[in-house]
């Protein structure tokens, strides 16, 4: 199988500024173009996700295959996943992205035990780590699948049987040791079928304890091996799952504080689970800053009208500068990136809808950084903000703020007050972002 | 003003069994029952919520008031406070229930100043308390209503305004201490103005640290007066504003890990809230006996297919069952109970209706009290239940979940395994339930 | 491949009575007796869905195949299609269903061209043909699927390329073939791909006269062969594609209309469908009986926070008492029926949770069933209705409806009344119901 | 009370340009500007909603009035409308719009007797003919609002009293007489409370059949005074009532066929409303034009993590670019505008936010016009479109369409196809659409 020519492209795609209308050129994303200090690229530290763009087929519950890539198809399982490789470092170069992600199922065949599966992973590593010698991508996270088999149907660490609690702990092992070899960034736990379908056959705070566990000892390997990134943990509400446990950023970070894994573990942040469970994404952001646990983004979009995860590629320039405009008040990311777990429609059946719609997908980004550097740097919306909460730096209000006054004092300066309310502004400031985007 | 004939029925609505058609009578709710131990009123510690039912005129978004109460139209609004007052100690009498709950505002009028406001609540907790004395219904908790006015629009404790915090802290002051001359079993915290209408003019930390300096002050406060029962926060994902903090349980269990605040208070759940949430009842319920926060709840109904709190009688016997199966393998209340947040249809608008919606639901949750004390009897779920998690009770299982292994040695095991799924049953369990309700 | 033995379950389920403890007994479930004048199993006709039971494998979005069917497993098409087929009928012997239905490709392996595709089902109703003379088993409805095959990606009737619109017409006409070949009471046509992925490339108008050209012909063709039961069209708003076409029973009953096809095609409402949708199962019921349009059901239940077609078996007894309370108004089904299109959980993978979904699942419907005559029989429902509309039985408001009075005329009454709204006693009518379920 | 200075703002809003930072200057909106051969005030028609901007006091369901308006406080009802007047009319010269639209109780307040509410209607009409004489501003439409009384609780045209039916046709014969007098372009039925909160008191079908009369007498009175514009019936899901009839564009295209009504009915789309009902605006304008039944347009945005109505000002420019794609290939706008139903928050509570809200949705609003001209002088989407259904200009696709070929024939040429898919280019076509706007 010679898969050299799955992409016409043979160059990589390049910034050719506004006026270009090839779609596989970019119009923002000047990588080497400083913002608020750092380069672009390491701004965004794109990163292409294996699962969706070379291991998904375009199925959906209701109809199968759509793609028909040649590496999904042959006998030799170990030989297809080499020829899978070859295309997406193909891909990688041709999108010029620092990062790549997977999980361990994406990138190699499982095998019919475990010791097989991981001798099969391993393989690939050695074939990985090569490739990435001579290649500029990094990676920047690895994870387990533990959701697809049927062993998982009812849970990895949740499950109510102590032997598949196990086996999971065996490939998690694994995964983090390919992770930890490849030189990975983070690692990433997304607890698929950690919840359940129904109450009626759950013991809830047992799974919830053996999910505790898991990651205690996660975390203590982590440390053991070396490996200096975060573990991060993926929320999502539900699907595959009913009720999933890890539902959104606060639950994980309750979750955290009661398992005492603050230190070690924070979150890996997607706008479709964050729509799903009710939140926008800039406000799961927001949380996981203001309670120190912002890790990474998956981005990609959800379907505000459909109720389930659909993976659609980025394209709300609007959105992306709020998230961005919060990021850099923090300095950006660390360790985390802009990993694109976002997925072509399965109608979108040829090579280069792969290559068109990261490149749609990262201008689209390029362009939400820019305007919220505009924004920070005019303080368009942080100037109104401190006007806001002005009050708040009296000495009054901070002595209150830092325990120094009990309730019954407050309660009697109340007396003689009469607080007027002031406007929140609240179209003014939308406004003021559609100047900027 | 004579209200004494506000309501036709003289006589307390009584038990009549299975065969009654009267619509105001009991054919499940017999509270002299035993169930598991305790008499069913005891277990049950039904609550009439008085603003439901007593203040709330039938209006909505696109229309005015639809009940036209004498009570609510008059120029003297201390005289008309005590005729509601009459109205509402005739119904808890009629409907013969243990408990009632009030916001500061429902029982009392706001006065033109903090003073005033208070002095007003002041009096009518002295009315209350008379009629208490030769009542049997007591309180089972007061809260201040901190979102109505104005002032309150941009929230209470989390005001980018330090001088409403101070109102607030002077507001909630005067209603802890109504609730405990009334010897309140607990004191409610709903944060109905504690959130964010848009995060373009939020600053979501501060607030949230705001909001942890208010709680803490107030549990300070409680211990100062000697007040015995638990602070309960009730949860609430949204509405009135876009996005509240207390958006559900696990963000609740957070809040209050990170603030420190565990020992002294917790949550108060709503069904209605829960389903807003994209939780079910049962599911709240769960997840705060697991953390040991459940406190007490909100029986209403929600409508599966609107998007906004409607407050509904619980007419849902199956749901009501799986809440008192979870309650009462616990042990059921303590110092909460099953007060009625719920509001008749504005259509409802015959005096007969208020007392038919709460018999109905009543009646609603007595059986669904029987049914969960069947299935407990007959082990109906906890049977299956506990065989399905049987291998974590091996030795090697809870050593594992003890901490006594490590993830290597967990993985190492691992390699000789080979895990085979079970059924989870969930069609045979839901036949099950369908035998109890 | 010996399939005799895949159900341990040798004799028929049988009516046992409410003190049954068997979940392969029914309780309520009593084919032969008498309800409004037509045996149960008359009123009720239940009909197993060939795809969920014996198709489907247990897979969703996360993972793979979790029931291991034997019939799934080989190289010989036809033989294991055959074998299907056997397990099939002897599992409508076991649950003593008057009925079945089926897609094309559920029974007939898909051929490499049309016309082996249709050689493939040709052999297979053969097969089904002499099964059914031995058999009590009748067919409800055949369908053919037109939405799994990628060559249907971007719809059937409504597709881009005449070709493909083409090649469905193929296939529709073999399958209403086999299905009046059978004897099938009804030919549904679920449009599961006719709608769109996004707006940006579709063309709605025109594809909407594609879908009403393609039901014409149908219309046209079952005339000339002479089939005698209506097409059915069933709703859904969504799943697979972002927007179906045929959202629900008023959408539906507008196309029909616009597209000259009342005479011929009625509905075939689901429940799942129904909630998506926005409705209630009652609602669309309704609706079709006041349209003229009223086919048949697919019986499920969706999981009201999710939000996508979960498909679980139908367990709630109030919602199916409301369906039938409506439906024996009308004196119940003509040519429809209760068709499970309902899948047990994928955890669900024992032989045996097939036979006690359907036994819990039919047992429901069955005490639904007999709640509705219990309300018909007491006019619960029907007399306080009647009541409530009793002013539009005067002459002159009838006289207003008949077209005989002008808008003026009617203004110009108006001004001297005064009318008094009347209670919609809704909480007091939940509780009538709650006496019956 | 002295209105003149409610605004501090004398001078109208003016184009100023990209460069403006004034939020009381439009960036993009040129009104003189031609865009395809019309002037951008011709194509936008925008249009003041009276109601949200002068009658709502920013109350919500648990929380009162916030604005402090002067007009809403005082004795003299008749006084504050006139106030109340002097207002609107300052503010559509300050915003410089074409049209406004009102509900007949926003302008003129309820009498004792319906007699009373006209006189009342009639002495605001002949204010506003005398106020239009020297203003720009003319009536994009007017309608009654039937759904605040209490006496509609129930419904109007659907009420289960003929009384109140008959009062309804009196209030609307006085709006549309009025809208008449005051050269309305357009009579807009919204059915706020034409629907049930729950169907065991609803006699559905008796109830649309009222419904059907009132609207068929509703348009003989029309022709009957030469009334020349449409009724356009406005289209909601639900809220107020749990399900309304009018639930979306195709339930009423449905309505209308049934009824008779398509000459003289269209719709009225709403964003907020469309979304509720689980369309996007562009599938509801979509389908309006492919039925004959686009009338105006309610332009505002909903919150599409809320369930209700928010009905904030529209800012997304992208939605409305497609909005106008759509209509211009269409040729815009006939009778209808863009009504902005639209409130400022609740928080807004300066006379300024106001102004300002208006100034950045018509900015957003005439961004959209010029992207959408944009891409139709591009051939953006339309020239892939064309492409994608080309087959079916072909004699032979054609034939089929125009019912000249049978299903058999069809059929029978299938058998020699096998149709390729081709790629619906999703990721293309937003990256396109991101070039635009």
């Amino acid at each position: 199988m010679s898969l050299q020519s799955f992409f016409d492209r043979k160059t990589p795609v390049a910034y050719e500024g506004l006026d270009s209308r090839d779609p596989l050129a970019f119009r923002f994303y000047d990588k080497d173009r400083m913002v608020m200090g750092k380069r672009m690229e390491d701004h965004l530290r794109f990163s292409i996700a294996y699962w969706h763009s070379f291991t998904w087929p375009g199925g959906d519950p209701f109809g199968g295959e759509t793609f028909n890539r040649p590496w999904m198809h042959g006998d030799d399982a170990l030989s297809l996943a080499k020829a899978k490789a070859d295309v997406a470092f193909e891909m990688f170069r041709l999108l010029d992205v620092p990062f790549f992600a997977f999980h361990d199922v994406d990138v190699a065949p499982e095998g019919a035990t475990l010791s097989e599966s991981i001798d099969n992973l391993t393989a690939i590593t050695d074939i990985f780590a090569e490739k990435m010698e001579s290649a500029k991508v990094r990676l920047l996270w690895g994870t387990a699948n533990l959701f697809s088999n049927r062993r998982y149907m009812a849970g990895a660490a949740t499950n109510p049987d102590p032997e598949v609690f196990a086996y999971a702990v065996g490939q998690v092992k694994a995964a983090i040791d390919a992770t930890h070899r490849l030189g990975g960034a983070n690692y990433v736990c997304w607890g698929g079928r950690e919840g359940y379908e129904t109450l009626l056959n759950t013991d809830m705070k047992r799974e919830l304890d053996q999910l505790g566990r898991f990651m205690a000892m996660l975390v203590d390997y982590k440390h053991k091996i070396g490996f200096a990134g975060p573990i991060l943990i993926e929320p999502k509400p539900k699907e595959p799952t009913k009720h999933q446990y890890d539902f959104d950023v606060a639950t994980v970070y309750a979750f955290l504080q009661k398992y005492d894994l603050l230190a070690d573990v924070k979150v890996n942040i997607e706008q479709n689970h964050a729509i799903l469970a009710g939140h926008s994404l800039e406000h799961e952001i927001k949380l996981a800053f203001a309670n120190g646990i912002f890790g990474s983004l998956d981005i990609n979009r959800g379907d505000d009208l459909l109720g389930w995860d659909t993976d659609q590629f980025a394209m709300d320039v609007k959105e992306i500068a709020l998230a961005f405009h919060e990021m850099l008040k923090h300095g950006g990311f660390t360790t985390g990136g802009l990993n694109f777990d976002a997925k072509i429609r399965r109608q979108s059946i040829d090579p280069d809808d792969l290559l068109i719609a990261h490149v749609a997908s990262m201008d689209a980004c390029a362009r939400g950084l820019l305007a919220a550097e505009a924004m920070l740097s005019d303080e368009a919306l942080t100037g109104p903000l401190t006007a806001r909460y002005a009050g708040w730096e009296a000495a009054e209000a901070k002595a209150i703020l830092a325990g120094k006054r009990s309730f019954e004092d407050v309660a009697e300066a109340a007396l003689t007050l009469n607080p007027q309310p002031r406007s929140g502004r609240q179209e003014y400031l939308e406004g003021v972002i559609n100047r900027y985007v």
